[in-house]
């Protein structure tokens, strides 16, 4: 989407075919620097850093890893090697391992001197499948968001979001936001309330700055907002993305989701969620009980970043000294509370036979690896 | 309570007679400040940008803000002066009103040369009375704690909290701080999972100190971490405190709070509010439609202050330049979504029976001064 009037991605292969460019998402909202990544090493410190993020981004980005890899040596331990480092980084996203995967069963059967150039190419082409996939998200979402603007009185359509499901956590569009760009690129009158997102404040770093940069009307809020605004009917639908989907609709996704899941369903508010297919994880069942919920560490909880009134950046504490904190990444929404799951198949709702007969061809191959 | 071994209260008559003394809380968790407020004025001012904060301490603050005006001019138009400024401080809270109203019924009839010390009297009261009631709530919700220490096989409670209910929002012990103190005080083993609370942190910032001062573990959790803690079994009951509670039940508190409610009520956790009776409006039944809900400036959530590594107070902007956002200081919990309230005159349900019946006194005086 657009910075300032400039098209961007949150992904590149660098002009010299060397090495893959970044936005370095720490720095944001107050800089935007790029970064370039040359080795396995240099993308896996950027994944457990966070400088990128969102479970696509770092699906494409691990990809490109692998090929970073095999470049310098393509033998089947460095592979094994940097297979294993790029899957470390984060343990709840399903995306990375999906897209890691992808790239070894491209290249493993290949002679070595072949290898780097099927994984560059496997990894460019899971890059544009994410741009076609949120396009193609976005396509189905615009219309929920038309039918509601078109039965609205002043054709206003008010969208929570949490976290940040955008064009930075994807290659480009965004999963959670596709529906919205468009919306406002068409002419649609919307209006996002962005949930802060503690403790990284994803949604008022990342999610808000797309919205500013590309000109999309927002409200930033703290996570404690959402239920006061859905009881007073100030949102008129929820739409956040995935980090993981059970096979029965389970969704992990940013730590408070839940919760928003549960004050749109007491406001009868429709709750939908975003996600690329390959988010959905058909070796999962029961989300709650089988999805590894990351820890993070105690001082994105304790500290705060931010810039200050001399352009400083500057890291404060908010809590007392010695007192413990817990930093629980990602919370799982039971499917009863997902009113519909926007894929880029279409909206479909949140249940098993709904997701294994959309994705009869993804279903039945993860079946078959399973068993 | 106790600050490192000193028993403390949030305010006192200075030694000299002619002043109180408070606690400067926007200055914790970081440094331990004591202000000395000497009028009226100076008592506005420190409830406005919540030095002194929380309904009942409020209320207790305002009243001592009324002899102070009334030492140096005892003219109906200097109490009806003070009276207005004092209740323009906060909307929300309806201790304030309640305390300001029994000072002023307590002087308006006495000769102007009495009026003074008739409202330092009234004021003191206040603040013993508010003691007392603490006492009493701490006393009738440790048996809540007890009962599910019997029934634990490792005999420990986790408690949730949110916001600061304790004894810096009152005058001493706290409300939904008073059970717990009373259980670790006790031997009971109990922890508690404190929520941020953002924007202004005071679960972080002030609840946290308190428990790190008196000893109590705690862990401070962001605030979107409570349902998955619930989901987790984690957290054997939540205790909050409440800014207003109307004739049937429905609870206005910290924004927040409704999302834990819910949350509690979705995963079977007790779920129950500690409330001073003065804190209910029999004016209001449906707490939803008719208790104002203020709106606070956007410097709260567009920025954060704590201490800087070297020390330093600093103040980081964490949004992006230009993104503007909502501060709704307040959410209301509808009486379903309660297990009780824990009051000074007992544990009872969140219906408009058990409140008119425990607390008939007040129902029928407020009841008649409506008529």
């Amino acid at each position: 989407m657009k910075v300032d009037g400039t098209p961007r991605r949150a992904i590149w292969l660098e002009d010299d075919g060397n090495a893959i460019g970044i936005i370095d998402q720490t720095l944001l909202p107050h800089r935007f620097v790029t970064r370039r990544l040359a080795t396995a090493a240099e993308v896996a410190r950027a994944i457990r850093t966070m400088q990128v993020r969102g479970a696509p981004l770092i699906g494409v980005a691990a990809a490109f890893g692998l090929w970073l890899a095999l470049r310098e040596d393509a033998s089947d331990a460095s592979l094994e090697r940097a297979y294993s480092t790029l899957l470390a980084t984060r343990p709840t996203a399903v995306n990375l391992k999906w897209a890691l995967e992808g790239v070894v069963t491209t290249v493993r059967d290949l002679p070595r001197a072949d290898r780097a150039a099927a994984a560059l190419r496997r990894a460019s082409e899971l890059a544009e499948e994410d741009v076609a996939i949120n396009r193609s998200i976005g396509r189905h979402g615009l219309r929920l968001i038309e039918e509601i603007a078109a039965r609205k009185n002043d054709g206003r359509v008010n969208v929570l979001t949490h976290c940040n499901a955008g064009w930075l956590a994807t290659v480009d569009w965004g999963t959670a936001t596709a529906p919205v760009y468009m919306a406002h690129d068409g002419g649609v009158s919307v209006h996002v309330f962005v949930d802060e997102t503690r403790p990284r404040n994803q949604g008022a770093a990342l999610t808000a700055w797309e919205f500013a940069k590309h000109g999309v009307p927002h409200t930033v809020i703290p996570d404690n907002t959402g239920g006061h605004l859905m009881q007073r009917g100030m949102v008129d639908i929820v739409i956040v993305g995935a980090d993981r989907v059970s096979a029965r609709g389970d969704v992990c996704n940013k730590i408070g989701t839940y919760l928003k899941a549960l004050a749109a369903h007491d406001n009868g508010v429709p709750f939908y969620v975003a996600l690329p297919s390959p988010t959905i994880d058909f070796d999962i069942v029961d989300g709650l009980n089988e999805i590894p919920i990351e820890q993070r560490g105690a001082e994105e909880v304790a500290t705060v970043s931010g810039k200050t009134q001399d352009g400083r950046f500057e890291t404060v504490q908010i809590v007392p000294d010695g007192s413990p904190v817990a930093n629980y990444g990602f919370d799982v929404t039971p499917a009863r509370l997902v009113t519909g799951l926007i894929t880029e198949r279409g909206v479909i709702p949140a249940s098993p036979a709904a997701l294994a007969e959309t994705f009869f061809d993804r279903a039945g191959r993860r079946a078959t690896v399973g068993s």
